[in-house]
């Protein structure tokens, strides 16, 4: 799908809340709908013309990645006073704006230099576009994930007793770096037994044991889009507990997964892993939400939790990512990546090995 | 500085506002009064009590690194509903919430659930006290220089033709996270000419040629503190104009350092540096600020630039870093990181060789 499709299917907005300008400034969605790739980025959409809001730092790249706005130069004045002048140049009465996406200051500064315009927050406007993926999207996500595979790969091969929890994700970062990523798509979790106990724990200088399980849930950024999977290493002998732990989070990942289809309750794909959990007596130890929706953001519409709203449609991209983690033990997590399509769902991580693997070097 | 003299220092908040409690949405303004160093954060404090939010995910890092709080764990209720339950158990009337650092959404959202609990919007209560730093925090600082000066050498010691933008960049995370930081403090810049003509280039498959100028734009973080500085290097001959250029930069710089120190206007060191580019009929050339404060993130108070209030103190860390850039053919930026004394400024990035460094191999 083309940027202007993307502007096509969002000018609904116009008329559904009779809106004639709407401003974004939340840099993904920015993104989404002009194809400009860089940070410091604000728009005005109107319904047939369109303003990007930047600064000097950008400029350059902004005029190379740009087609069809209008780009408007920050200079002394804030952006609030730069809205202003957009919304009188073109008699603007109604102004969208984006709800979760703008600081209350920002929303007061707008409401106090606009008078003449009324400010109508919507929530979710483009987040509700972007939660389908198209074509062009599931390609880089499909790439991102690739890099992230290639990462793996390199991981699996030289893992072994004795590196630093750091050592390993300086390592990976700069592997898949080399591959093609941007960035991480989120600060790479490495965890040693015991710090695997931790779902997001903070990686660090502890050094892996012989006999340890090693937690690495990482994630790379390819032209915008990110990837995002957690696989448990082990380094030796596997003791009875920590194979019973783990079996149990795959049957409940297997079973989430298998759940996962079009027309499904997001929130069903929760309650699948849930309830597997649960009889299993672990059910206290797996205190989050089963997985989210993955894109520009690494943390994106579809929730898939308990709470969910959302029904699964073809092009949703989702994480399936039970875990158990017994504090001060050690923790068990399993994320895989899911496209939801006409069928079914494809997992697009399938390709990196799940089995959880015993390393002896 | 302890966390308990901040926490009397912020207490002030409370009587200058007239003010029962404070919801504080912004994670380093968490970290600052709390310790905590994760993510996913809230905090409402009273006067002689303190409240931290959280998900579970990172229950057991927050019992670990929070002393005085007590910690409530989100399970099926948004965040508006747990501060509501605390606003009703503690009969709060007034309280104070983060101007720029909370969303419209959330804001709206705290509207309507704590119907009888007034929002009092504050701009900047914790950036303010952020603004000056303690000794913990200089001290923190100064070893992410040091580890961001070891990258530099290292980097100075392999920077050569036939590398690609992305490989310097992915060397040089790899080598700052060995040494010791948690993760670059920005997406980090190389940019080799002619992509340096771009402020913030992003960094890509460009090859390093031989007479190239390499713009390095980097950061470390260290126990949450950031570093940030700029360089220039040279693969060969350094032909006329680009020596003019760098030379006239470098000289920008040293007014404007000379410039800083306690009792001064942040908008003269900017000031300083801009009239002489301006002289040299460099002046369209140079669109952004001079530099700005850096700490728990990488920009804070205070600015340096034509618009900044701030009058500079002992404590201050800035960066002066006035650059050049000629479209389409290059770009040059000199950045170093400040300490404002009590009797003038102390150069923390003054052990990194600034001399423009032709590298041949």
């Amino acid at each position: 799908m083309s940027i202007s499709s993307r502007l096509q299917a969002f000018a609904q907005v116009f008329d559904a809340r009779n809106l004639d300008a709407f401003f974004i400034s939340c840099e993904p969605n920015v993104s989404y709908l002009s194809g400009y790739t860089g940070t410091e980025s604000y728009a005005v959409l109107l319904r047939d013309k369109r303003y990007f809001l930047t600064d000097f730092r950008y400029l350059e790249q902004a005029q190379r990645e740009l087609k069809g706005f209008t780009i408007v130069l920050r200079d002394k004045k804030p952006y609030s006073v730069m809205v202003r002048e957009i919304c009188e140049r073109h008699g603007v009465r109604r102004l969208g704006v984006e709800a979760g996406r703008i600081s209350f200051a920002l929303y007061r500064a707008l409401s106090r230099n606009c008078p003449r315009t009324a400010l109508v927050a919507v929530s979710d406007a483009i987040e509700n576009l972007r939660i389908r993926k198209d074509k062009t999207e599931i390609a880089k996500i499909r790439q991102s994930v690739e890099i992230m595979r290639l990462g793996m790969v390199s991981l699996a091969s030289s893992l072994a007793p004795g590196m630093k929890e750091r050592e390993i994700q300086a390592k990976l970062e700069y592997d898949t770096k080399m591959f093609g990523s941007q960035k991480p798509a989120f600060d790479i979790i490495i965890a040693a037994d015991p710090n695997s106990s931790m779902p997001h724990a903070v990686t660090g200088e502890t050094k892996v044991q012989a006999n340890d399980l090693v937690l690495v849930d990482m994630g790379c950024v390819y032209e915008g889009y990110h990837s995002d999977l957690t696989r448990c290493f082990f380094t030796g002998k596997i003791p009875p507990l920590k194979q019973k732990v783990y079996n149990t989070v795959l049957q409940a990942q297997e079973l989430g997964i298998r759940k996962a289809g079009p027309g499904v309750k997001a929130k069903d794909v929760d309650l699948a892993c849930r309830d597997f959990i649960e009889k299993k007596g672990y059910g206290k130890f797996f205190g989050h939400s089963t997985g989210h929706g993955v894109g520009l953001e690494i943390h994106e519409a579809p929730s898939v939790s308990s709470r969910s709203p959302e029904i699964l449609e073809p092009g949703m991209i989702i994480t399936v990512e039970p875990g158990i983690y017994l504090p001060g033990q050690f923790g068990v997590r399993i994320e895989d990546m899911l496209l939801i399509t006409d069928r079914g769902a494809e997992v697009l991580t399938a390709r990196i090995p799940k089995k959880l693997q015993s390393i002896n070097r």
